[in-house]
């Protein structure tokens, strides 16, 4: 045999397997995807996830839970699609900046009404909470509400919920979750947050 | 003290610390970002990114090295784009889909030509090159080949490398790499890959 032909016939024996597999997987509901960790890459994966969405027509909703972590790009990008995309930016900014808990706690509550609306409504395929995390590990706003919410969406509805600190509860009745995580930063190598990468 | 009060003296230690980092961080540059692991999240966090450039009105280049790997969503939504943004697919699709080593390398040598070309071009300000780990990986494509013309790009221009397997002189040079780490994913469970979130 040669080795082209060994080639062939190994890749063969993948995709007999691989296609096994795929007949396998034929459940077709709304899935719901978290992306924690500490390391980048949770939030822009789920813009990716909505530029997805958008090509494929989908009526999408999004709501930024901390204002502090919101890209100036992104916005001017998405704002675009004015027709098909309900864009909310909520939240007060990183706890840090504000030092005011109150206010916090109020802004988290304001734009967790504005997410259970959307959860409710089957107009929307694709809803983006993106740092919903945060608020939750800082019990600004009560996981319980959330999970319930989460249940009785809409079956087909797609879920994308970002942030470090996932709680276990939420990674539970996740379908799709991934940690991010740091192998290194620029940032610890003293390189701003540059526009097109973090902003 | 009033738990208010220790709240705010509390963040605003913490405000100074972050304050203090963010100071030393003064470096103005082209990053190089890596997206590996074998968890979801690798090209979708880099079409997240590619928004972000696009909503900076940055010039873009995108090379994918991976038919198979392709999402229809991607293609339109980004193609929109026309102006601002030169979308390149190349490849072949998976190594079990084709079955043929020899077309599989004269794909991926095709691939990079077009991407070394955006290397070399400083009117590029954002070049995502998606899976190409993967050729790196199968030694399609030359690892020395593309760490000099990594080195030697414009020096303010972003690029971000997607795939599994990245390999170790590629996470030596680069700025920020991130390993996407599966948790749980859907397809394990029996659900099909959904339009939106992979497709």
């Amino acid at each position: 045999m040669t080795p082209e032909e060994r080639h062939r016939e190994r890749m063969q024996r993948k995709k007999e397997l691989i296609d096994r597999k795929i007949a396998r997987a034929t459940i077709e509901r709304g899935v719901l995807v978290v992306n924690t960790g500490n390391g980048k890459g949770k939030s822009s994966s789920g813009f990716g996830m909505l530029a997805r969405s958008l090509g494929h027509g989908f009526r999408c909703g999004v709501v930024q839970f901390i204002k502090g972590s919101f890209s100036t790009g992104e916005e001017a990008f998405f704002r675009r699609f004015g027709e098909d995309l309900d864009y909310h930016v909520m939240g007060e900014g990183f706890t840090w900046e504000t030092q005011d808990k109150a206010r916090d706690i109020a802004a988290a509550e304001a734009a967790w009404k504005v997410a259970a609306d959307m959860l409710a409504d089957a107009s929307y395929d694709f809803v983006l909470l993106d740092e919903l995390n945060i608020a939750l590990v800082k019990q600004y706003i009560d996981l319980d509400a959330v999970l319930t919410a989460l249940a009785s969406r809409p079956p087909e509805q797609h879920v994308v919920i970002t942030g470090r600190g996932a709680p276990d509860r939420l990674v539970e009745v996740a379908d799709t979750v991934t940690e991010m995580r740091v192998v290194k930063h620029a940032f610890q190598a003293g390189i701003k947050a540059q526009r097109g990468i973090e902003l």
